[in-house]
């Protein structure tokens, strides 16, 4: 017995790694049709990811009707992925269910504030991903939408979130119609420190990201956006340090709207 | 063959499933070696995970000497498991190495803000939760500490983290020296909503939390810290207004000294 379970566990580790070592995210979503009580069913099992104190300080919307699908694209920058995949789930940190709570229970809750919402963002994220492995476990695709923290207004807006409730980020979900290439990542020891943090030197960042620039994919990358480096395509053209202050200033606003910046 | 691959996702699914709805938070770790090899491996299927932009916001500090780990365990609040069990992992959002790449090739980095912060913080946590569920399928217990939140500028000293380096959580790993009994859930459909958000009310509050309340593990609880309910040993006890306020200054303080709040 002892051996057929060892057995039986190794099968099961070394396909669960192989789910997650072969994923890749999907924006081409099928017709194929995906059982509400599956995404029920996986979100139930997701809950079980660690929360703080117990105190499960997260929500998820699940979106399926076609119009609202198109009406919370624009707030997505209308990535087609977001109407077109069968179910758009909005994950957000939530500590107005508990504040109920302690209010009908005699209780002093204090989560107006910066640490709460950090912990709330956390509790968000850790449900998202344990749905997302399981998704993929389950051949579903999805595409991680981090959109949710350029224009938090809109979707708080269209999904009608209260106070002390925000929009951590949102996951598009249904069977794939593609299986695009996986793209790369950086060497795992360029990750990894040992006992402490060991500081970057210009040889090491040579070293690390080599490989990266010279793949053909990217340097096709360099020569369509028209600059010099892989390095300028993120730093000056898709992710910029004017629009990373324009949205930053907004998130902090709609921090201090939805209350968590007492 | 289809049918004996259908029949092994099936094993594979419902195993993987298992694993995750079966997990509970492990506090005593047994002297049983774990590889450092397995750690690395499974550290590298996690990065693995969604991504801003294939940027890989993050690193993972791997602190393994007992000196250190019992050093560490101070921010930790003193938590025996930190200094007890074989790894400690530090995740940290990471803007550093990107900003010295973009320094290097003449890009103009600017990541010096709080969208970022979030975004790296989303990265670091999507692979935090990608290695649990890898490390759990390998029979590893790990403790998930949010503690890093409330004393960041104590980890930041003792790893030696530079600006754009901030520790969002840590994780201690090991082989379980124990068996605990599993910790109840709200029921999933309480924090589940259809197209848009279902504010709630007094009586849904009531139903949500009932059963909670009713657990004699939860009404000992009470006793013990000589209460009438259950909110008010989150709200009044565990995670109280006052101490919730002094730790979000601190962070928003340590967040300006990494950088991150130009």
């Amino acid at each position: 017995m002892q051996s057929i379970q060892a057995a039986h566990l190794h099968l099961y580790n070394s396909k669960m790694k192989n789910s997650i070592k072969e994923r890749r995210t999907v924006r081409k979503f099928s017709n194929k049709p995906v059982p509400e009580s599956l995404i029920y069913e996986l979100l139930e099992t997701a809950f079980r990811a660690p929360t703080m104190g117990n105190m499960q300080l997260y929500s998820v919307v699940i979106t399926q009707d076609e119009a609202k699908k198109k009406d919370l694209a624009t707030a997505h920058f209308n990535q087609p992925m977001v109407a077109e995949a069968p179910y758009l789930l909005t994950f957000c940190a939530d500590f107005n269910r508990v504040t109920q709570w302690c209010d009908l229970r005699n209780a002093h809750a204090g989560y107006d504030n910066f640490q709460s919402f950090l912990n709330a963002f956390s509790d968000a994220l850790l449900v998202l991903q344990t749905f997302t492995v399981l998704a993929e476990a389950e051949r579903l695709g999805t595409c991680y939408l981090g959109t949710a923290l350029y224009n938090p207004e809109q979707i708080i807006e269209k999904l009608g979130l209260p106070t002390l409730v925000f929009p951590v980020a949102a996951l598009s979900v249904g069977y794939p119609q593609e299986y695009p290439s996986q793209v790369e990542r950086l060497p795992a020891s360029a990750l990894i420190h040992k006992e402490t943090y060991q500081a970057y030197d210009a040889q090491r960042i040579e070293d690390i990201y080599k490989e990266k620039e010279a793949l053909e994919v990217n340097r096709e990358f360099v020569r369509i956006n028209k600059v010099e480096t892989l390095a300028q395509v993120f730093a000056d053209i898709r992710y910029k340090k004017t629009d990373n202050e324009y949205f930053s200033e907004k998130l902090l606003n709609v921090l201090k709207q939805q209350g968590f910046l007492k």
